[in-house]
């Protein structure tokens, strides 16, 4: 059942081959297609191509898939190529001519456009949100142990005092420059393109401006070539956006794994979160955080195959663009989960009391020690030069305990004017 | 001349390992460390740690060396590692412990990437603005040409009519896209980084915001833990989005490169745009755009790079960040070359006129032909099967000239919407 | 039922996270990990860890469990994280405490590498097979089509002259290449990790010679650490040989689809290899070959993605590992499956008679033209001048139908040659 | 100085950017195109297109050059876009007419490919053989200090007994699987592209079988298509090979980063490969391994630039291979740096005694514990369950001094086994 069967044979194989796993991803964009499918027969009966009737039978029938979907009784099955066939064919067994009339004045290219670009909104909206709440946790955790101290590294070496509250709400910080980037795909995303048919428009007078209200759409990809165009564009902006998300994430859960190391035991994790071992009885892994930081490396790959396979391939549609859309919508479930863990898991830490005078760490504070100087009116490289001496020497007496009073260091963590720059994010 | 020097002498092979090509790159960010060097040299006046005399005469040697870099005449010589090292030592040579006292409260890293941030704040700048003023030079191009016609494709078949207009217009309106994203880059760069140090702040009373506003930062990134991550998180970001700029142009430059070929031949450039063959006297090649595609390519490459170097480490600086320096320069460097000559090239475009009634393009026009058969109201699907089955038999005959008058189709361009959606991204 | 249960609870939500899809991916693991575990149970027998009885139950069952996966009737069943589990399960419901000894000196993590392997052994010398077969298909075709001529494009643009024997037999040795690729990546597959255990071997005098004569290894990878970390290597060169093979695929396919282009149109296919539009009724789209174009370039992908993964993590396990499952097995399957369809479709390309003879091809033969003045004594760069001269005064008369005779070229295409370099690629 | 100058002037502009950086690459290459040049003439010459006068004269000068080359005084002026035309004017300008005809029946594009296929097949084996001596070093260092132990871990977590033994003799081991990966991509460039000319061969009669002779080639790429379209395959292959090279340091490199931080502390470097902090005196910061891992993680991303810049593009020669010579010659290049600059710094290495009867590391001996049982009669499974138990219960007595005595373990290396493999790998 292709709607495009010319009545010659195909052979299965390559049926197969062609066909992909467009049935199971296309159960993610069954609600938008519905939706968009709605919003075109109103549209259609507003510009006079269907009678009230006929728009009301049709709103009706989709409505019913829409219960369906909802019930959890929405299947597509092995006949169908893909979920739009399938509702077409519903539509048309059960309104005969009127149902096959809903395919007027659109093309397979921007049916499959629209939802795709629907489903992303909403998603994106939803990561926005998930990330905000991450954020907000951190924070917490932030004030909670705001006082609690670590060493802080730089080239995996013992550098300088830093402390649980600076390393919370760093990745707090860094989390909102992400969304500025799913706010910028949004915007992208956010751009009707239903009514550009197979890439070129149509000789139909149809009204996108209402579609584009009817679905809650921003504003138009007015261009019909640049709204086929935007198949590939979005899915690169999306899945490079969600990458920027992953990127934090997984440095933080390396920071996380390498802190739970018996090297370093900073923090730890209760057991519902760590797993054994099969032949080593004593182990806790971090298997969690593990495979966080996995799933967002695998995540950051994904728009360079985004880019690999439109790449280099001349305007107007080609079948490849089948094939962003399994990774693209991997990448926009798999973030959502990873966020869900990651928000779950990360309330349940628990924070060591470091012992910042154990030998190892007793150059944490020759800075600090530098500086006393400098105020006390040497140059900053006159002091360097006493200082590095006396490590030199082994006489160096660490200055432990000073406070840093700047905004956004230690003892002044700025977590009011974070959170405020959180709050600005319109999304 | 190191400043880190104990010395130790040091094996030159490792030395020219580790010193790489800093030298060249830096004098892309002088005019940026002279500049924070001023910001930071005030500041520590107003906290108290330098007197107002010390200020101005860094001030002075700072403006002087402004000057130089105007002129042409600030070098990196080989004795230096760095351009952060050579201001250091014309301060200190002149102004003796005056000078030394600027690297008081500030680290090496937050040097570098206060620098960086302020290059990529005023490039992205810059490329947006050229990205704007190619998108006028194609909108005017579609409305010069917004009559002459196309054959549309897809699956490089042959598909349905397009037109000159259209196709400027598209890549237009696809650049749009692209703005948004720049503007999240700056976002993300636009926060003062400058205070961090070595990732970890400091115990000295420093004024982060007075900083902020002298630089003309939006706003800080607060965390100085954050701060130091976002030393590859801005490459990351910037790369990312001028990759996205390349991926628009590669596909433009593509369909030029086979819009010129004698099997298509629908558009031409004069001479100084082409070249030659060194064995075959007929050719006039596409050189310039097949360059712009491969450039374009190349720099959709470099996100990915940067993401291996900085992946999986753990937080804090690490060596390695020294070697996304160059990449991310090149990128912007580049871009900002690839749509000077975009702008400059298009501009120079021949448009052909396409004989449309050429027997390979003659059906073009069948779903023209089936929506007739539609608005006399026969469903689409059995208007497709009917015109289908003309061209089955050869009997089929093109409905050319119809109008396509919805909103964004070949004969509704839509070029004041598109030209307003430009002017509506704040920049 | 997880072998590391230690009797808490977890919760649902993280072991659907950290379980993943492994049990899919299991299916294509299991043969091979039961017939690692026959060698490690004989190997156990050997050096007296198991008596003669306890490895003959474990043979008898773990052949039951063979003829189950043959049969269809082997599945892992949602209680068992992965089939290692599973199998291990089974032992010991059926044996008892002797099937719990299967797990004697070895530890999940040699298990997985020696299944992961095998199973990489085997299919690499079926795509090496495959790939074999393709070449064969492809010289037949150019020896069939070697006398039927093509215009040769550089830049896009008309050129010299070329034919279908040419086109069809590059494929066919740069095939080749790809050959040696496998080969290579073969090897570095065919080395024995078992015994390695968790990644730092045991205290159990096991016979690791005797496993890799019994599972057909050509050597051990005898360093147990190198063993483990043998892990993400062998994903990463396998994927990365595949995507050799995809790319050259790739590029014959977007040939295929720029040819079948009405404005080359230098070949068709029958009807069951293309596909009609759902608004179209003319198209007959080259899908097959756009989905090939596409998957491939998806392949390609995938070894930066192993890289993404494991890059910049410590020597030694980590769960980040059991991700990069998931893909290597893709591009396994994937690639097979692709030349499959391959190797079925172009046997059914339909070649044109394409005219040379047509104005837009006349400047094919300027070179022969060239060459003709040069082989009458004229400098090469002379000639050059003449003919150009001519190209330019509009004057130039095409001297079709020159032979050229040299090695390689299109009237000496040195099939033997290339079929013989083919045989000698030992796999 | 153009050679396809057709007298119209060009934009300055578009002319640096199509000329790039050729110029400093090529000096890469002009030894390998003089060489080429010279093995063309001969053959000129056999087949009768040059007198051997001619063929003499000719190769006197480029044997001028040649010395030139050796004693720095070759050099590509600003008025040459490239060596090439660099070559020939020199030879016209001293041999006139003569000089000219050296470009008879070779093209500029299979020019190029006989440099850069001559350039890689030299390096890859340069390559090799630093390789080949870094793997002696580590099986040194490994026989050195085959009886120091270190803590293993998977997870980051204490796991089990391993050794510097291990440590240094696995990166050996996995070296050589990049040495079969190399052997690859050298069968792969060792095939004479030249007389394939524009990519579709020529009228002359040439003999490709005298010039891969001559220049010492394995075979030839017979069809002249398939040898133009080795342009970019060998580019990727090359890129690909070193990368695994790459990988393999990169890890080991991170190993050693790790291993330097305070909280392992299992090795030190002497101060001149270790570099101090503009703010931190007591810094010893693993500058170099961090270049090195930095530096290895950009080789890995070379690829796929490789493979964007060439993907999608129809066969033929395009202007976008120009740009794929840049970062090819950079990854040889590097990688040689960074092959020399490892040998040079890992055989500094100081390894420490670390005392495994710390608290931290107690628990690496449990497997060992656990073997006892098993070896005494237990099954694995129950004696997994009693140590465990000890674990928990905090009586956990430490096996401390067991020897691992099988194939490939700590206390039997097999350095001869691997040494001998080795030695097995044609290059």
């Amino acid at each position: 059942m292709k709607l495009w069967d010319k009545g010659i044979s195909i052979d299965k194989k390559i049926e197969k081959f062609t066909v992909g796993n467009d049935r199971e991803l296309d159960m993610f964009l069954a609600e938008y297609d519905i939706k968009a499918s709605k919003a075109h027969a109103k549209m259609l009966g507003k510009v006079g191509i269907l009678d009230d009737e006929e728009v009301t039978a049709i709103e009706k029938e989709l409505e019913k898939l829409q219960r369906q979907l909802k019930n959890g009784n929405f299947h597509i099955a092995e006949e169908f190529e893909d979920v739009h066939s399938k509702i077409e064919f519903d539509l048309t067994e059960v309104l005969g001519d009127t149902g096959k009339k809903i395919h007027t004045a659109r093309s397979r290219n921007d049916q499959v456009l629209v939802a795709m670009q629907l489903y992303f909104k909403e998603n994106l909206q939803q990561i926005s949100g998930k990330t905000g709440e991450l954020i907000d946790v951190l924070l917490d955790l932030a004030k909670k142990h705001e006082e609690k101290l670590l060493p802080g590294y730089t080239h995996l070496q013992v550098a300088m005092p830093s402390s649980f509250g600076l390393w919370f709400s760093a990745y707090a910080e860094l989390l909102i420059d992400d969304l500025y980037l799913l706010e910028a795909g949004l915007k992208i995303v956010d751009q009707n393109p239903l009514g550009s048919a197979a890439g070129y428009g149509s000789s139909f007078p149809i009204d996108r401006e209402f579609t584009t209200k009817e679905l809650g759409f921003s504003t138009l990809k007015y261009n019909v070539v640049a709204a086929q165009m935007s198949r590939g564009k979005c899915e690169r902006t999306v899945t490079s956006n969600i990458a920027s998300v992953a990127n934090t994430l997984s440095r933080f859960a390396m920071d996380i794994c390498l802190y739970m190391s018996q090297n370093f035991y900073f923090i730890t994790f209760p057991d519902e979160l760590t797993t054994g071992s099969s032949i080593m009885p004593h182990k806790k892994n971090p298997d969690v955080f593990e495979l966080i930081r996995g799933k967002c490396n695998k995540l950051q790959s994904i728009a360079n195959e985004m880019i690999l396979i439109t790449n280099n391939l001349p305007s107007g549609y080609h079948r490849d663009f089948q094939l962003i859309k399994e990774n693209s919508i991997y990448a926009v479930e798999n973030i959502k989960e990873i966020l869900d863990v990651f928000i779950h898991s990360i309330a349940l830490i628990k924070v060591k009391d470091v012992d910042l005078n154990d030998e190892k760490y007793k150059y944490l504070f020759t800075v600090d020690s530098i500086n006393d100087l400098v105020m006390q009116g040497q140059s900053f490289r006159e002091a360097y030069k006493e200082i590095g001496g006396q490590v030199q020497n082994g006489n160096y007496r660490p200055a432990a305990g000073k406070k840093h009073s700047h905004l956004g260091s230690k003892d002044n963590l700025a977590l009011d004017e974070i959170a405020k720059k959180k709050r600005d994010v319109k999304l």
